[in-house]
């Protein structure tokens, strides 16, 4: 695309490096940020600006925190026998919106993929061992994508943590709910099957 | 949504207010800036900020530019003689990227629309009127949407200019290339025949 405007073919440039924004969309960003009213931009870049160096990692959980430990971790109303081991961020805010657990968790910063060189020693998986002993931890679920890597992953952490004595599970995986069973593939509706709940 | 972090919060709420980008695509920008290099982000952010506070309108055409007269008014290559008359400056924009049109243009700043509360006197029609007199151009296109306001305004236009003796004219309309006849709506079909176009 030719602009008339090197400021406008600049801001496009840099707003097309985006994940899913393309030429067009980062455009049509720019024609409505032009728009909108001096002061709009500057909110939207000050956020931005202060979020990239502001942010920081909670120590305990390595989820991403306004300060040294996460008001997750720092809440003495959270479970602390429970901790919910995630592959990254997003999967907390998933879950904190189901409002269905109330414990602690553990961000590992991705799954065990040595197709993608990624080794248990790139997770924060040290970190977890360590917060276990001598703590009120009874508890681990794993909250892991259900995939080879997830499953790799869970294993691995299972393999390390079984001996301390601490109960683990896993997130139930199943027919959705809302879905038609006719479509369910044979993976999940096999498992579904396999793991059944019995009626008390 | 919850987020454990004020930052991450307020970046996503100032990300998501921009057209098509809902909070979770906000988020999953916000978590892409926080994987980057914090360069980027003064990157993105300089360029919004420096679009904002440093660009102009063409004194002649209502272009978006970088200074006083756009540098396509300014190029003394472009014809002189040929206006192309669209709505904003997107317009511009494509038809540019056609390659196919050397003149120049004024910008409307849209159409004229009752409905919408937009009249002659919002649009940038008195500026196209008074470059019209004593100048090199012979020729008007309208380029305009095929709308019952993209027409009016047209309409509008020809009963001001046609006096002033310059020539008009108006984008083709009809099949688009590489479209299939028989999925094309009939106005379009039915105008395509009437302003069919003789083999030479």
């Amino acid at each position: 695309m030719e602009f008339s405007s090197k400021l406008i073919e600049n801001a496009v440039k840099e707003i097309s490096k985006l994940p899913s924004i393309g030429q067009k969309t980062a455009l049509r960003l720019v024609l409505h940020l032009l728009k909108q009213d001096e002061s709009y931009t500057n909110t939207l870049t000050d956020s931005l600006k202060k979020l990239r160096t502001d942010i920081q990692y909670c120590q305990n959980c390595h989820n991403i925190s306004d300060s040294f430990i996460c008001n997750i971790c720092s809440n003495p109303n959270r479970e602390q026998s429970l901790v919910c081991v995630v592959e990254n961020m997003q999967d907390i805010i998933a879950i904190e919106n189901t409002h269905q657990y109330r414990g602690l968790y553990h961000v590992l910063g991705g799954v065990i993929s040595p197709m993608n060189g990624i080794s248990p020693n790139d997770l924060n998986i040290e970190t977890l061992i360590a917060r276990l002993p001598n703590s009120p931890i009874k508890e681990i679920i794993f909250a892991l994508s259900p995939t080879m890597e997830g499953d790799t992953t869970a294993f691995y952490l299972t393999k390390k943590i079984k001996p301390l004595g601490i109960k683990l599970s896993t997130i139930a995986r199943g027919i959705a709910i809302g879905s038609e069973l006719e479509y369910a593939d044979e993976v999940t509706l096999g498992r579904s099957i396999l793991s059944r709940t019995n009626y008390e």
